[in-house]
């Protein structure tokens, strides 16, 4: 094994993946402040990954200019929202891409809030459930439309081809928990409707 | 405001969802020991929530058991598997119940590895990126036959009711994860036989 092996491998047990995201929206080859990196999270990473905080991102690019993943300079001071401009280093890709080739994939995490509710419903009531898997609905047709929108936007430059891929892979996905939601309302109501079990039979 | 919703609004602070999880475990009414716990999780929670790691079953029934909601009994000597036996007290079904009725629902959490990898295809090769697919593809299958199988379990007891609804969820939700694996397959294969855009035109 080369050291420089060693050295991805050394980096795939140091940093967190929040800090492989962040170089990860850089290395599509703009330079980009914390803010314009928070908005682009939110127009892409957010539906599949989750969008990190502000203050995540700037710790993850502390650390990554500590690395030598990526550099930063001043913004020109006509734009005040940007304090400090990042870019990638050449570094930085070849880290990148010795992490994608070299750190295991993990199994998706799900946590689902709406599921452990209904899963509980024998302590909850039958307007309660209904409403919170309603809301999920709405949550769900909301983040259809966004990466809709998202994927869109991404079509247009080739450089985007694989982050556009993504947003359909998104627009499946949500659409799919859209459905799940509406099926579940459904058998919320099908339980509801039962008459009890102990019901007498005349 | 009674000093019950002041109560459980402290312990809707206080407590950990996984403390919840292990609680709602215990409601359904059996007596179990914490490999019980991590039995069932496996076959039920897993679907929608991860499963809680064993460590982190018993932090949660000592803290549980010290806050009242749970009693345990040391298991019959004929089961040395099962050291000690917890059960749901009247008062952990109230917090519970207080804790359906008052949490806020959050959005449900998914951190999407494999989308990750792919939304980086740029720096990544084709057939690294089939593979990951592929494997992801390979896991919602075996998560689907599994919570078919737990869904069958669970429409044979109507204490069950709710966890059967919601193993039919989950056997929507690993269908639709390997049906939009496939479909990402399918673009990926795509895109990799597209001529390069700079291609000349004949």
């Amino acid at each position: 094994m080369s050291s420089r092996h060693i050295q991805y491998a050394a980096d795939v047990e140091s940093l967190p993946t929040t800090a492989w995201v962040v170089l990860g929206l850089l290395s599509f080859g703009r330079e980009l402040s914390g803010y314009d990196l928070r908005k682009w999270a939110e127009a892409s990473v957010r539906f599949f990954y989750g969008s990190p905080a502000m203050s995540q991102i700037y710790r993850e690019l502390r650390r990554l200019e500590a690395q030598g993943y990526a550099v930063s300079r001043p913004a020109p001071p006509e734009e005040p929202r940007r304090k400090r401009l990042y870019r990638i280093t050449p570094a930085g890709l070849d880290a990148l891409a010795g992490w994608l080739r070299e750190a295991p994939v993990e199994a998706p995490v799900l946590k689902h809030g709406v599921a452990l509710r209904v899963w509980l419903g024998h302590l909850s009531d039958p307007a309660t459930l209904r409403r919170t898997v309603l809301e999920h609905r709405e949550f769900a047709q909301r983040m259809l439309d966004e990466v809709s929108a998202a994927r869109a936007v991404a079509e247009h430059d080739p450089t985007w081809a694989y982050p556009a891929m993504i947003e359909r892979w998104g627009e499946r996905y949500w659409a799919a928990e859209r459905d799940a939601a509406d099926a579940l309302l459904a058998d919320l109501a099908t339980l509801n409707q039962q008459p009890p079990a102990t019901s007498p039979v005349p």
